[in-house]
């Protein structure tokens, strides 16, 4: 085997993985992340965010050569046009992405080769607390179930053991289940 | 002015909106929906979700026609090929649809014609959470800070009121600040 191919396991750079690891054990300041989100309405259910700059290492990045955008909407029965995903199931996106690479990140820092991970994420609701008919629902969903099914080249408990550092470490699946301090602050023109 | 104008305000069928307040009022087990997202790993930290199927009012919805995708990345200094925004980042992305989207429908109830809503959101991340660094700081954002800017054809504190309402009453809003129960299940081939 060449050095690429030891290093690189499950698309991960390795070598470069444990580097960043050490680097931010040994100067804990670089660890200040900040991510960013900008939102434009367009019409009705219909917003567009843009995402590009953040704040990494000490330092704003450059390293993104393009704008992502990402466009929601709502279906027909909540008085959209479908024009993309609606922000509840934004959510539920976010917390599989986040899960998955933290699995794909474990496992690659474990040695353990991934073939495949698949999941299947479900969201309850009962709309009437966001459609403000009713008090005692909650706007969002009651709760989240996450499904994954796992394939890879070890043993069925470690690929269990993967899942559940995971689970422990994903950013997302902190966020989700024990809820962030949001500020929020209004100008108007 | 003709029926249709009168009706559609801010993009939304205001007509459509209380009838089906009304109904849901009527029925409230119509409430009962379930939103969904399955994600497929497809090489390092790039994922992928596919979002369509839902259910809502009763039944399996069947008016969206086709699949929307959201493909999920880290940048550079995140072990990523910039694949799409990071799963952070479309949590922002999810809370600031969730918010406008929430503020169109609030102006569009009380006949406020919105002409622009434009928001910035960012979060801020001691990544030796995620990363496996170190215990004490958490995995996720420590908090967000959501700046709206909003202009229209009302007074700044009918303005203000409706964004006030919306965030009462938006279901991202809602999760991300208070929290959802999460199960995870995993199946290994």
């Amino acid at each position: 085997m060449t050095a690429v191919t030891d290093t690189i396991r499950n698309g991960v750079d390795t070598e470069k993985m444990f580097a960043t690891l050490d680097l931010i054990k040994a100067q804990p300041e670089l660890a200040r992340f900040q991510f960013r989100a900008t939102n434009r309405w367009i019409d009705g259910a219909h917003n567009r965010s843009t995402i590009k700059g953040f704040y990494a290492a000490g330092g704003e990045d450059t390293s993104r050569s393009a704008e992502f955008h990402a466009d929601a909407g709502e279906p027909a029965i909540l008085l959209g046009t479908d024009t993309g995903p609606n922000p509840a199931e934004y959510l539920l996106h976010a917390l599989a992405a986040c899960l998955t690479t933290s699995i794909v990140y474990v496992a690659a820092a474990r040695k353990v080769e991934l073939t495949s991970v698949e999941s299947t994420l479900t969201g309850d609701m009962d709309v009437r607390g966001a459609l403000g008919v009713d008090d005692e629902p909650r706007n969002g969903f009651e709760r989240i179930e996450v499904s994954f099914r796992l394939a890879g080249r070890a043993p069925e408990e470690k690929l269990r053991d993967v899942v559940e550092r995971a689970r422990k470490r994903s950013a997302v699946y902190d966020m989700v289940t024990n809820g962030v301090p949001v500020a929020l602050n209004v100008t108007t023109d």
